[in-house]
């Protein structure tokens, strides 16, 4: 019987469903864990974290944890709480951003800073990375405190990095790409790492793990970015335009600005830098993108740190998981599409 | 030769320089981790880390981290990181909460988040947590990284209660003790509790020092407050009535309107939960308070706590190390005269 076919079949359909089914028995323990360790005696805790928590992200990065461990045959424990660990500290990012980026909206919801206000954002995302640290500390490998500790450090400089840049249209490729390595590639290579950590591996295969995962990642948030100007076909629907409206400087604005002219120069000048944003300026943004094919270019991409991705898990023999994560990959491009 | 009489007399006078002048040569090593630790490729993180740690805070809880470690007789180097891992979780705290009450100043200069933003005090904030659990994980103890992460989660827990508690003139005494024993005691019984734990000290002497840090926290915030109206004077002076103007409930407005009457009540009602304050409110607040000996007996259990934490040193032989621990308790509370 070769499992990893028909599940192959049925992803080519069913995109992330693979994943999602063979993970899900310690993924229930993963959300029981994120359950019990949002509970606090100070209640407005679990209220602003539950708002966020449930409100229907895909759980990507914990399930990337739970994969990696059952790929390199983890038999313990551990993966559970370093998922859900995982997941906190993507949790208090979200937190954290949204009072950065003063938005008012989060995964179709009214932001948790418009109902709590910026400061339970600021304060419960706190809570959220002490709790991720506790389960780390409590699953007691330091190589994968290492590793998740340093995540840290390097998602919150990739932040201000963003800060830096913001509004700012003389941001290189380079500084892009330096920007999303570091807040949203980083935790996506940490995730992957532990689970063969934890499992003992050799360090060619918890280095290889770790290039799937910071591959996916970068991969992921160009997507994003392309998504943010409505993707391939830059239709103008619902959550497209906030990176605009921001003044951040993603990729497709990048490469437009650089193979754009003068009176161009301005346009973005105007509306990126001084944030004097009028009726059509979005549509003529995404216009430009299209003109110059910066849409086109990110998620092409994409789709090759996409391949870099799948290519890092040729050392492991074929297997379910092995084909699940390598169905992730198109799951995250296919969003654009 | 008597050395602990002779540091004794001279800390009489002096205050905190006989802890000063002991861990000399390990705080040189804590400041130069600091600043190594606050580099950054970012520009803005040293930029807004430095602007805080550089403005002169009497750096305490490190202290405290190291002259227990020395108390214990502890040889090795981890205190040092240790050290600067306390230091920096203040830091982080401190950069979140001014961006929770909006403060304008911090310790006699703008705040970071006047000069840079909301959003750089969040995230280089959170740089700072990281970095601490960086170092911890480099010291490698497990049982510190339990200390210090629980002590992360308590804070963030005690700073979300404060902020229910604010302009709530119902909040009663055991409120407000919970408060300041996790935003502030959590913090210093941490810094107390990792040196003997390197130093493989026994139960009993771990519990000791911890004892010795959450009672001096205690003290020292409850003399924080008093001092927010001027201390045991009630003077008007530059500083006194942040508090107040954030309607925060401290223990001397606690014991104030316990002991006030309706027309008082209304008051503080209007004063500290609606934020409707006029000239001569603050003055008012300080005379309520005079006249209910509510700063009085603030610092009278001040006293009393500062007492527990003195106590809590009985068991370790006499050493310049535990009179210096003993003066500092002195000079905690003798900042309110």
């Amino acid at each position: 019987m070769n499992v990893s076919v028909e599940l192959k079949n049925r992803t080519k359909i069913a995109g992330i469903s693979s994943l999602v089914g063979l993970v899900g028995g310690d993924m229930d323990e993963v959300n029981a864990t994120i359950l019990a360790r949002t509970g606090s005696a100070v209640t407005m805790i679990p209220e602003v974290a539950k708002h966020l928590i449930s409100s229907g992200g895909k759980r990507l990065r914990p399930m990337l944890t739970l994969a990696m461990a059952r790929l390199c045959d983890y038999q313990g424990e551990g993966h559970v709480k370093l998922a859900a660990s995982v997941e906190f500290m993507h949790t208090a990012t979200l937190l954290h951003d949204d009072v950065v980026d003063q938005s008012d909206m989060r995964r179709g919801k009214l932001a948790a800073r418009m109902l709590w206000g910026n400061e339970a954002s600021v304060l419960v995302g706190d809570f959220l990375l002490g709790q991720a640290f506790r389960m780390m500390v409590e699953v007691g490998s330091l190589t994968c405190l290492d590793v998740l500790s340093h995540a840290a450090v390097v998602i919150a400089e990739g932040e201000v990095m963003q800060l830096s840049a913001a509004k700012d249209i003389r941001t290189r490729e380079a500084d892009y790409m330096a920007v999303i390595e570091a807040k949203t590639a980083a935790l996506f290579a940490a995730a992957c790492e532990v689970g063969p950590i934890l499992a003992a591996r050799s360090p060619a295969e918890i280095a290889a793990c770790r290039a799937y995962g910071k591959n996916l990642g970068i991969a992921f948030q160009l997507i994003d970015d392309a998504l943010d100007y409505g993707g391939s076909s830059a239709k103008l629907g619902k959550n497209v335009g906030d990176d605009f409206r921001e003044g951040k400087i993603t990729l497709p604005v990048v490469l437009a600005i650089q193979r754009g002219n003068a009176e161009e120069s301005s346009f973005w000048q105007r509306t990126l830098e001084k944030g004097d944003i009028q009726e059509g300026d979005l549509a003529r943004a995404t216009g430009l993108l299209q003109q110059h094919r910066a849409l086109v270019e990110t998620i092409a991409r994409a789709r090759a740190y996409g391949e870099l991705a799948r290519e890092s898990l040729a050392g492991f023999p074929d297997s379910p998981w092995k084909q699940a994560l390598a169905d992730v990959v198109d799951f995250c491009i296919s969003r654009a599409h």
